[in-house]
């Protein structure tokens, strides 16, 4: 890829910053060893660098110019069975920031180069170690944060959904050679593509591609979390509420360094599936108030939301408040897709259910006390049943990026196109056009085709030294 | 020892929270290989996992109840050659906090538990992997931020220190030889030990004693770094000073993570030595005011400061200002120990240097536009010269540990016991008694004698997984 320079030896620490055991430093490309064996001295003496045996991690000293640096196991990767494809040295030494400092300072020195964000797997899809959409899945696996978007990442990386795509990339070349014959022979009026076993072809490729897209919507929530807005007046408890929900789920090894709690958006993890809860300022009842920018992001924040959850304080809300409210969410957010849970709190303070809050059955309501804790694993049943995943979907690809699905939307429209053609009989020289971009578009997922701009939007979200 | 269950198997992540491209999970235990084994498949099949050789890094899937958690590098440490001295095993993983939580869940519901700070380095100490000023020259080296105090704690951890003291120990068990043999023959009236030689071999202990205890001053500021409180009124221009400072200094590879300015007190690294600046509030120049506990506090910071930086304005203040500042410098912080700098900033909004401050040569007065940067250099250099260390003492042991500087101080009481005892010519086994208190104290430095509370206080400062 042009501008990263392929051919020089890059190094960056792959492990967070900060204080630590250890820290390691990975450092790859064509002088990698040349570079550590000049500052390496394994403490068994006489140990050539180069004899030391590939995955294997040998004790020694780290020196600039003389002076020891540090105490580091190195282990020497010899290529191509590394990470990159290259050759590879992973220092693990001392986890202090000067330290770490200290030795890429002696790489560089020596000739090596700062790397840029996810260069080493960007090196390692140059390779052939992985395909575009492992690469991305990479960052997804190492952001992911609940089970389920592990879950995907995980999948992916493993080449799960690459298979998917070149499966269908390999029909829809089938499919093109039998046109481009066509093509060859055009003169002679031959046809060798049998047009209505095309067309059937063409139905089973696109109903997958469709499948594919439609399973975006659900691969993206689970990726990043199932967006929750919470609204309701100030004081009606949905602070305890969320408190009662986490407490509910709380993982049980919270002493973990690293495992720290959301600020901006609590982030609950219920039964492997991640919800973002967003505490909304409320709406405002009056049709007069001046929508300042404030309240615009808010009902942004609303709009986006899968589900809304409306929390009322149950001993005090009227029947005509919580209907005005309704019907506001209804004007302003209704969307197919959104699904709205009324919470009636603080049922602690009530003798009985009034017989008012009947009239509400037709909607789902739920009745707690996020003070007793009462109830509350029903709202968290009904926040699952929004992500159910019917059980022979569960190996299916799912599509989570939204690189893929903009690609196979692309796709999806060129074989549109192309399947217009067979049904209106065009000749298949203006059939090969489309069908060119359908391939080229569905090449762009595993990187089959790529450029510049496409690898340098994926990679420049990297951690630095993966 | 008690309460910390060495027989336990134990585990912790290795590398700082967060994340990142890789992290390390460490396992070590003598359940260590077994629990491992029991998670772990190697992608090379039929590889068992007893068979993978020491040190060799192997690339294989964690799985839980058959379901993969990652893809990993796995590391098996065969005991004794490993940093516990157990056996131990560090895995590779992909950054993710959501990953590392559920591999040491894993390993925690087969049997191992999660590690408490330093534990890993207490098991290298109690399995003789090394001493005690060793264990703690870890800490002292993961929380390095100069190159004076990363090489105080790297000769430290090699060992270095260790060996002064294991020698006078060596000295001191000599002597107490000598006295005890002639406790044996008491009655017989025999002196084996010629008592002036022995004056003399105390001697030497003594004066190395008391060149160790001296070298705590410095082995502490550099270590710590060294305090220099600034004072001066408002406007002086005591940040755009610092700024400039730093500029002066700044790292080359300031791009690397990990790499952040203190954000309390500014820690400028001047030629590898680290200065910690701590803007005061500024002296208040009336004698009525009431000292309020935030003025105390800051009185507190100068007393404790190694330099007093004072900054005034040179175009603005008069000679009976800095006449006032420094009488109540002298009044309120002298300290034999203390330096005094003057800087008359802002020398770029003069024609000269006014007549009248030619009475401050006497004290040391440096002229700058920290503005313009000049004359910055000098104050770097000033500042560099309090902690000149003469070049014969260069590879000499320094003290950098308080409780060191404490077992030292302790011995060297016990050993003027002794001394005394041969001065007056009192009978051997009144000098045992002292003898074997200094051989006690001393002792505790390297960790030949030690207790659980000694152990308790030095590990819990440590990191989790060191």
């Amino acid at each position: 890829m042009e501008g990263y320079g392929t051919k020089d030896t890059i190094c960056a620490p792959a492990t967070a910053a900060g204080m630590a055991a250890i820290a390691v430093i990975r450092l790859s490309g064509p002088k990698a060893f040349a570079i550590a064996a000049g500052c390496f001295e394994p403490r068994k003496k006489g140990l050539k660098f180069d004899h030391m045996p590939s995955h294997r991690a040998v004790f020694g000293l780290i020196h600039a110019s003389g002076q020891p640096v540090d105490e580091v196991l190195l282990t020497r990767f010899v290529a191509p069975h590394t990470y990159t494809g290259d050759d590879l040295v992973e220092i693990s030494c001392h986890g202090s920031p000067f330290i770490q400092q200290e030795i890429l300072k002696l790489l560089i020195d020596a000739g090596a180069r700062m790397a840029r964000p996810g260069e080493f797997t960007l090196r390692a899809f140059l390779n052939g170690r992985m395909d575009l959409s492992q690469a991305e899945a990479v960052a997804d696996l190492i952001a992911s944060n609940s089970s389920a978007s592990h879950k995907m990442a995980f999948r992916q990386m493993r080449g799960h959904f690459s298979e998917r795509i070149t499966e269908l990339r390999r029909q829809l070349v089938n499919f093109a050679g039998l046109i481009e014959l066509e093509l060859d022979f055009s003169e002679e009026d031959v046809e060798f593509a049998d047009r209505s076993s095309l067309s059937r072809l063409l139905d089973t490729i696109e109903t997958e591609i469709g499948r594919l897209k439609q399973s975006f919507r659900m691969g993206n929530v689970l990726k990043n979390g199932i967006p929750v807005a919470i609204i309701g007046k100030p004081n009606v408890g949905k602070s305890t509420l969320l408190n009662a929900l986490l407490n509910e789920e709380r993982a049980i090894v919270s002493e973990i360094p690293g495992t720290t709690r959301d600020t901006i958006e609590d982030v609950i993890v219920i039964e492997g599936v991640a919800f973002r809860f967003i505490d909304t300022a409320g709406l405002r009842h009056s049709r007069d108030v001046i929508e300042t920018a404030g309240i615009e992001r808010t009902y942004e924040k609303i709009r986006q939301a899968a589900i809304i959850l409306y929390v009322f304080d149950a001993s005090e809300t009227t029947l005509e408040e919580i209907t005005a409210t309704l019907n506001e969410l209804r004007e302003k957010f209704y969307d197919e897709h959104k699904r709205l849970i009324l919470v009636a709190n603080k049922i602690d303070l009530m003798q009985e259910i009034p017989h008012h809050f009947r009239n509400l059955v037709e909607l789902e309501t739920i009745f707690v006390s996020a003070k007793r804790k009462e109830n509350i694993s029903i709202i968290a049943e009904s926040l699952l049943s929004s992500v159910s995943v019917a059980p022979e979907e569960e190996n299916q690809a799912i599509v989570t990026n939204s690189r893929h699905y903009e690609a196979l939307a692309k796709t999806a429209e060129a074989i549109a196109a192309v399947h217009k053609g067979i049904e209106e009989n065009l000749p298949g020289d203006l059939m090969a056009v489309d069908l060119r971009t359908a391939l080229h578009h569905l090449g762009t997922i595993t990187g089959e085709v790529t450029n510049d701009e496409i690898l340098g939007n994926i990679f420049e979200k990297f951690c630095i030294g993966k």
